[in-house]
């Protein structure tokens, strides 16, 4: 590449896919090849894999099925999907070449930036299609939960745009303490509810409890659910881990293919922040099928926070994928649905578990690399970048930048002019507590001991004859 | 024009103009036709025409120059400029489709949108000119202020790229309630400092007779200049009113302009908000050039606030640029340096007066009409344009949208099929407060009475032989 490659590169709103790529089809016919099957979601009190029938009381029916699809490879997108999505999509594909500057690598770095919207984040892609799937089936709203609330910002966007009704179950901590978050989804037209509240039997029971909790994310999802089950026109919707989330989010990755593509470039090393796991899950997807397909692909890595290690340190279990015990079982990789990092933890993707997908891939192979990263080096490396090359990162996607950037600067050790994607996945203009503890030097790492550890292992259900 | 149309028509990054338009050159010309010259900057003591001479100590040389030149159209963007404008420019020219469709109107509404990068809004265009030619200049250091925080952001952005260290002095009222615009600028390297202070002189007498100040702009512009004036090595910057800064910021218009006429569209009617003046200026640089030139061009509208009415309700006259009256002085539509809006406008665009250039250009009847919107009205238009086009507009910004608004229900009571662009400056992303006031109807309209604005008027200069 010469210096003549754009900063930015816009597809044109006709790129924008009409399909997204459901990367389960192509593991499903590589783990046929490799002799063996991919665990099933499991019913919390049969053990046996859960139905449609099973789920549709709580999910749209549609997304229910787009949750169990493990055969078509290409899942339509629908119009009207499409027509929301050419508000802010396709994102730009960014070469970082100011950074590249002040790094002074011989790398070639990219970076997919998904905060030009409202919400800030790559939340809105799969917001929108649920929003979407829930209007064609006639309900009248939705309910979910958000802790930070970028998801709960998505949502609300997305409802605002199909005019269904949202409640958000927002934990009291957060509803206290960051005002902004929750007034951008009353100005969309949702009803925010501190958790746990008295709107539902789970949170009464918990204020009857402790009046003065700060609430949590799993209470939050409980009382979500049970407001959407206790509704006949009302559903529930959830922003990451679940494979259909990392469906919609393919939309990502294979915008960045085509760009990439088109540049004549091919990522030697691709990087994604994981929390839940939906916006790695979505950058690598299309390059994942190459790799799955036995095609030359990337050197794939997962950025994940040392205060929530739950690839590099987690087991490969069934695990419940709330703290509250409710929900379906997942295998994947899980610090125990009773693991909570440190308090100070401010860096996002607090998740105990990690998405399925990702989970299956990484322990066949597939996903090469997990590596992680501790608070202060990660916004360390965010201001780098914020410096350089003007966005000022979400903490999540700076754990993305900060992996980037080392494997830039292992390229200048070593002269290789390596490409690599990494995902920004949002914008930081939320998070600036977090970023005024960095500038104050007051920010601290957590990483959780091997006690720690084991306190959350101990959560993770004992199933005789399934793990 | 059919639905063929991109939502987002984004020009390819070497298409960014390389030169600004001096629209001043353009009136000058026009002017000599009629017969009469327009009033020059007046030193404050001489009561002369001000000579750079006069000005460098304060501001960069360069753009003292800028200030002062009508004569030359074209004035070259340096290659520096250009390169980081590629990290967000060129802006998306938007197709408000979705908001034309929630209106039923068969106007076709265009935006052009400056709020995809870290500052939030235009501000950075000016701000990274100004940083380079002090840069350029073998300047240390620049000071500002700033109130609610956009043009501090947007300066911290620049200086944090060419290495230029910053002081920017914020009103005390905005540091201490507006914490997350001060944590941008500390991450992005400046040094803010609550004004008064006790670094300076002005600063350290306004503490000793009040030591409970909160603060006013007018104090701050008067410790950033003071701090400037007594540092070889340091100058201060200005991101509003000032012709240099409507110079820059007719990057806007230029590139709009290019990228209507790709699409084959001609706007029938412009609008911006104007408080200072320097997005409406920018905006409508080459379609004014179109006006002055007696080509077709659009109808022009500025919108303001109904609470700090400068183009509707004052008068054209020689008024400080300041509160502080230490400034040159400037004929301009202005409520008197010593108006305040009410402390209930939430609104921004608070300037008592407004850019000489549109001030002029709306007294010769070339800028068409000057509406005031009452903040209510434009918290209305700005939430229906959030839940239809997706984008939280600024505050400001919403001013435009207000009146864009009613010009296309107009299109659709007389069935005309007018083409409207209008400026959406910014995000709202650090104006929830305001938002949240609209949302819970505690907002309130602050029309000044006659009273209030007699008082205003009562502080322009009598200046003997002059006005």
């Amino acid at each position: 590449m010469s210096k003549q490659t754009p900063y930015k590169t816009y597809l044109e709103e006709n790129e924008i896919p009409t399909a997204y790529y459901n990367v389960r089809a192509t593991m499903a016919e590589a783990a046929s090849r490799l002799g063996h099957d991919h665990a099933p979601i499991l019913h919390p009190g049969t053990l046996q894999p859960v139905t449609v029938a099973d789920m549709e009381p709580i999910f749209c029916t549609e997304l229910v099925k787009q949750e169990l699809n493990n055969s078509d490879a290409r899942i339509d997108i629908p119009g009207k999907v499409i027509d929301f999505y050419r508000m802010y999509r396709p994102s730009p594909l960014i070469r970082a070449s100011f950074l590249e500057q002040a790094l002074d690598t011989p790398a070639r770095i990219y970076y997919k930036y998904e905060g030009n919207n409202t919400s800030g984040s790559h939340k809105l892609n799969s917001a929108i299609a649920q929003a979407y799937y829930a209007k064609e089936q006639g309900l009248g709203g939705l309910t979910t939960e958000t802790g930070a609330g970028q998801w709960g910002t998505a949502m609300s966007m997305a409802c605002a745009y199909f005019g269904l009704d949202l409640k958000v179950f927002m934990v009291k901590v957060s509803y206290e303490q960051k005002p902004y978050r929750k007034i951008v989804m009353q100005t969309y037209g949702a009803e925010v509810i501190a958790s746990p509240s008295d709107t539902t039997e789970v949170g009464h029971r918990m204020l009857a409890a402790d009046p003065t909790t700060s609430g949590s994310l799993g209470c939050a999802i409980s009382e979500a659910v049970e407001k959407a089950v206790t509704s006949e026109s009302t559903r529930y919707v959830l922003g990451s881990v679940l494979n259909q989330v990392l469906l919609h989010q393919s939309i990502i990755g294979l915008e960045a293919k085509t760009a990439m593509d088109k540049l004549g470039e091919s990522p030697d090393i691709l990087i994604g922040c994981a929390g839940g796991g939906s916006n790695l899950g979505g950058l690598m997807a299309p390059y994942m099928g190459d790799r799955l397909a036995g095609r030359p692909a990337p050197y794939f890595i997962a950025a994940e926070p040392a205060s929530c290690p739950s690839l590099t340190r987690g087991r490969f279990a069934y695990d419940f994928c709330d703290v509250g015990q409710v929900t379906p079982l997942a295998k994947m990789y899980t610090l125990g649905n009773g693991f909570i990092p440190s308090a100070n933890h401010a860096g996002g993707l607090r998740y105990h578990g990690m998405s399925p997908i990702l989970s299956q891939l990484y322990h066949d192979g597939f996903l090469d690399e997990a590596r992680a990263v501790e608070q202060s080096d990660v916004f360390e490396a965010a201001v780098r970048f914020a410096r350089s090359e003007g966005t000022l990162p979400a903490p999540e996607s700076a754990h993305a930048v900060k992996v980037a950037i080392d494997e830039a600067l292992k390229c200048k050790e070593s002269d290789e002019a390596k490409v690599i994607l990494f995902g920004l996945t949002g914008n930081g203009y939320f998070d600036l507590a977090a970023y005024q503890q960095y500038n104050e030097g007051t920010m601290r790492d957590n990483i959780p001991s091997d006690t720690d550890l084991e306190r959350g292992f101990a959560t993770i259900p004992q199933l005789e004859g399934i793990q």
